[in-house]
């Protein structure tokens, strides 16, 4: 049992975790890595919590040093990528060297490997055959939707710290890691490190709100329960500030009791909800739709939208009314409205929500209309300038906002904050 | 100077650079590491490469080891994190205590902080000057959009290393990191670390065609650029592979050569183009419009192109015609052709794109109906069936695809297919 003491806490771990990602792609900023936030979100999910996490070029040298390191701290270590059939993918080949043992040919392996190209009726590269090698002694996780099996292996006791671990091996392409990580290793790191104490985590997402702010009027009232033993953390995007709890049960749901009962409606959501998972939900929950007529966000409020399961009951059109020419066309804004304002306005904003409700006959209308930039501002309207339109029930509103960022900050702000104006005017409206 | 050896190549590399982020949210899966990517591009940019990134939560403990560690091998370690006002904001006290130096207040710090709240009519609260503490000796590098000033330390050989190495440690929030760098920390470092030598970088990105595929085609006619110092990566994406090059000039050039004219059309852009910004180029250089009907990708397409700068030149509008009647009335899909073959089918993917580019006055309308799941699919059209449309010049075609995906790859998938469709078509007509 380990003791570990956080700023004012004592947090209780019997095992540690660590990750390493491998690929030189990720070292030259060429690709994301996303596998650590999914990979942490997952395991935190079901109770475990990562220490560290290292990412290493496709070298053996730095593989090696950074495997090396880890099984001399971590009960587990989980590795991604390195397991395909090119040239640089070397994982295989160095595990086995690093843990003295030989690789095997796994003939039900190499089999699936045959089978996944003759069903889509492609010719089967001789290199890929490789990754049916095996370290000696390892178990083989499935690999649903590619060729690279994944591997979990016992490290013994002695070879580089005191007590036994375990080092899983998985595939670098996320949707081959996804599959692979839920219907096989994290069973298997269920069974063979199960946990004696859970730990509960609840993240408040709020809108509308700075970092500082927050802290200034939660701080004080949660003290206490800080002391206890409450971890508390904060974590601010633009646009947005998480707060986040972590400690037992009890502990987590009065420290969100307290929140609430503070920030009110600026609280949109709980742990990763999303606005738009949020607004679908109510909407459908009161079997109402929505049109949007969106300029300057371009799209990315009905793509928010539509990524949301069930959207397609409850969004009835999006419209990119990017010219004037289409916003006259598809949602009547009216020509001397555009002559007289200009189409970045209040006025036009209003008529864009209510033209797109009433073309699609729908319950609400959102719109948006603004300058992104970096042209196209100027010193009445700088860029950042934006109108959000609602038009619902017998109410039509429109907001001013500023956002003077660069062009996708922009764009994500933007729909944050029309996808929480209705959000709000939704749950007002009963 | 430091040979390291790779696969079958030898790198020279004069510098060491390490990035550490911090960040309990990092590790429980809340937020997403951008950081890595972002700072190694930029680093790459300018002739600088990391070679190890480490991600550690916000304890005192972690952090220091992670520091102790990075430091005792590298000659430049750069640290994000862990710079704002909240209580578990530690990087700049654990810096101090690690490098055995005072914090001291910094008056001009201090006075930016109350002038940030003053402009912008907030109260300021109290706790914000603790980002005036700055450690003794570190040169201070201003944030032109928050409150947390970056910090710059020399570390002196024998602390941690012979040699003699430095410090940055950058704020947290990607929108005050990212000028900071570019304007003041890059600057610095390549005036503290000159580089002798530059390697180039060269990534050719293709759609269309597999990884083993391209490793197929394209690594024997290489073999003797790499014996000769090339070093060659493949990165797989869903719907996309790129090749990468990394040496001198003259190598990379050549291989460049070598792989464009194997692939031909399957290369689409250099580096991290994205396909979107090559259509938006080849649309704007011909002064021709485009007009979209999406469905399934749910406002992803038009978002994509709207991200482009120069796109409102292009894209007349989008119109996310998400259900069948907004597919009737804005783009004339016909009434038999739904009840005749359903919304996904060829006939209604010509008609969205005749319809649109009609309705809009475009060169060319592009369409996309499909099925994105989870629910929807049947028998004779799984979840994944769907089929892109296009209508230029005197031509109307659709291309039937099967993307059996999570919604949200689906989307992207859908979405990257569409735009690389119509991409070839443009560049083919004239």
């Amino acid at each position: 049992m380990r003791l570990e003491y956080g700023p004012s806490v004592a947090r209780l771990h019997k095992l540690r975790i660590e990750l390493i990602n491998t690929g030189t792609e990720l070292l030259l900023g060429n690709v994301l890595n996303t596998h650590q936030q999914w990979l942490c979100r997952r395991l935190f999910e079901a109770g475990y919590r990562v220490e560290r996490q290292v990412c290493v070029p496709d070298t053996g040298e730095a593989i090696q040093q950074a495997l090396r390191e880890a099984l001399a701290r971590a009960d587990l270590v989980i590795c991604t990528g390195g397991l395909g059939p090119t040239s640089d993918d070397l994982t295989r080949d160095l595990v086995a060297q690093l843990l003295g043992c030989k690789l095997v040919m796994d003939e039900q392996v190499r089999g699936v490997i045959r089978d996944f190209f003759a069903k889509r009726n492609r010719p089967q590269p001789a290199r890929t055959e490789v990754q049916a090698l095996v370290p000696e002694g390892a178990r083989v996780l499935p690999n649903a939707v590619g060729t690279a099996p994944g591997l979990a292996m016992e490290v013994a006791a002695g070879d580089f710290r005191d007590a036994r671990s375990w080092l899983f091996m998985l595939p670098g392409p996320p949707r081959e890691l996804h599959p692979m990580f839920m219907q096989h290793a994290l069973p298997m790191i269920r069974s063979l490190l199960p946990l004696e104490q859970r730990l509960a985590c609840r993240t408040l997402r709020t809108s509308g709100i700075g970092e500082s702010m927050v802290e200034e009027r939660i701080a004080g009232p949660l003290d206490e329960l800080v002391r206890g033993g409450l971890e508390l953390g904060y974590c601010a995007r633009t646009g947005e500030v998480d707060v986040r709890f972590v400690g037992s049960a009890p502990l987590v749901s009065e420290a969100e009791q307290i929140v609430r009962k503070i920030l009110g409606e600026y609280v949109f959501g709980i742990d990763d909800e999303k606005i738009e998972e949020v607004l679908v939900r109510l909407l459908a929950e009161r079997k109402q739709t929505l049109a949007i007529a969106e300029s300057c966000t371009g799209g990315l409020i009905d793509h928010r939208i539509t990524n949301v399961p069930g959207a397609s009951a409850v969004l009835l059109a999006g419209l990119v009314t990017y010219s004037n020419e289409a916003k006259q066309k598809f949602v009547g804004v009216k020509a001397e409205s555009l002559k007289e304002h200009g189409a970045v306005s209040e006025v036009v904003a209003r008529e864009m929500a209510t033209g797109v409700r009433q073309a699609l006959g729908a319950d609400y209308g959102l719109s948006v209309t603004g300058i992104a930039g970096p042209s196209g501002g100027s010193a009445e309207k700088p860029v950042g300038t934006v109108f959000i339109g609602l038009a619902g029930g017998d109410r039509v509103l429109a907001k001013k906002m500023f956002n003077p960022f660069d062009r996708e900050t922009f764009k994500h702000v933007t729909s944050q904050q029309a996808l929480d104006i209705l959000r709000r005017f939704v749950v007002k409206t009963a």
